[in-house]
């Protein structure tokens, strides 16, 4: 039967200094990296074997799956990416920290941007260093698609075709699908594997670095709820993002 | 116009114990994986962007690629891997040292089956333990096709339709394709695309971790000599391939 297998990517290096990250392509820090080294690991000691590997564009999900497979002893599988599988494009926020976006736009307008479902931050500037206009990483995208911000919702809304045309059909053919991808994208995921409100997701924090494990019937609905292949890690690491958000 | 940047994995575990390796799945060596940083540096000094990149399925070759792309910055890009870009597989030799082959079969045969065009190596036994027979890495391939034992001939054999249908494709398009693949496949490579004769492709060594680029006209012809980006340690590499091929 199908299997999914979620991987959000460790600690980055803009997570370290506590910034708004979105589409800005930084590398994983050194702790992220033996967080993933840890994904790896726990998928070999369940006795996994991927068929296929997905990632987004992003350097970081990327590295996650790399070592996470040199790891796992399959770095041979086949790997697919997309632009649809990114982190959350958190538009004029990214490269901002707590601080300047507080004094800039002021508490309430902050609150919302980061837990509405629906609405999405200013967008960014084409001229902003941290923009990705003009970055080669989408050349094969038409531009008109790619995003300037999103909400949770917009991110949704580009991730369902995706899933629907490529993740799904691997699925259909009874493959265990790995997935390196991001706090919002993965949200996303499960928000629709789980048929969860736009209110309730909203509560929904998914740690990194622990393989988290959907086995789907044959018309990809979960056949039993989704776990993680280190249950105590995964709550003490969902608590700490948790709390992560609450602190901002 | 199209281009081709060929990079041959650096120092594995096995090279450093000086054992026949073939299709046997060793990771690189640490001085492996610098080489493999030094490659993605290269690429990225000659102001060179990968479109696509092909790997063999052998970890070693794929951990060069990955490595190397961190490096460049360039691990975005996407990602084919074929069994008809593995090393040569060296049969019943595999796993064996020199001293070892030599007392068993004899230096006129090790010799032969060393530089040899076309004469392989006595088949491996599926039980071997340096066997293949089934490896889940070929789940997708016809096992009818997949060798026990291989010339240089048959390397090539294998290799050219994957170069036809495949690499081939993507370099008529006017990509920038990068090979991360092994002395034996990447040789196989080089006598196709410079018309290297049988006896002559015996003297060719292609040193480890320096990117050897082919510029390409629309008919896959190269338009001037292959260049490796760093000449002087491309010299020194060969030699080296070469001096340590003598020895044995």
């Amino acid at each position: 039967m199908p299997k999914l297998i979620l991987v959000r990517h460790g600690q980055s290096e803009w997570n370290e200094k506590n910034l708004f990250t979105g589409w800005v392509d930084c590398r994983l820090s050194d702790v992220g990296e033996k967080e993933a080294k840890r994904a790896g690991e726990l998928i070999k000691e369940a006795g996994i074997k991927a068929d296929i590997l997905y990632t987004s564009k992003l350097s970081r999900a990327i590295q996650t799956a790399n070592i996470a497979l040199s790891a796992a002893d399959q770095l041979y599988i086949p790997v697919k990416r997309s632009w649809r599988l990114n982190e959350r494009h958190y538009g004029a926020l990214q490269g901002k920290d707590k601080a300047e976006t507080l004094e800039t736009y002021g508490k309430e307008k902050f609150q919302i941007w980061r837990r509405s479902f629906d609405v999405p931050p200013p967008t960014i500037e084409d001229d902003s260093k941290f923009s990705q206009a003009g970055d080669e990483r989408y050349n094969d995208v038409d531009p008109a698609v790619l995003p300037k911000t999103e909400s949770l919702k917009l991110v949704i809304d580009r991730l369902l075709p995706y899933w629907q045309d490529e993740i799904a059909k691997d699925l259909l053919d009874d493959k265990v699908v790995l997935v390196a991808a991001h706090g919002n994208s993965l949200r996303a995921l499960v928000k629709h594997l789980d048929k969860i409100s736009d209110e309730e997701i909203a509560g929904l924090n998914i740690p990194t670095g622990i393989p988290l494990v959907y086995e789907l019937d044959s018309s990809l609905q979960p056949t039993k709820p989704a776990y993680y292949l280190d249950p105590e890690a995964a709550a003490a690491g969902a608590a700490a993002v948790a709390a992560q958000g609450a602190k901002k």
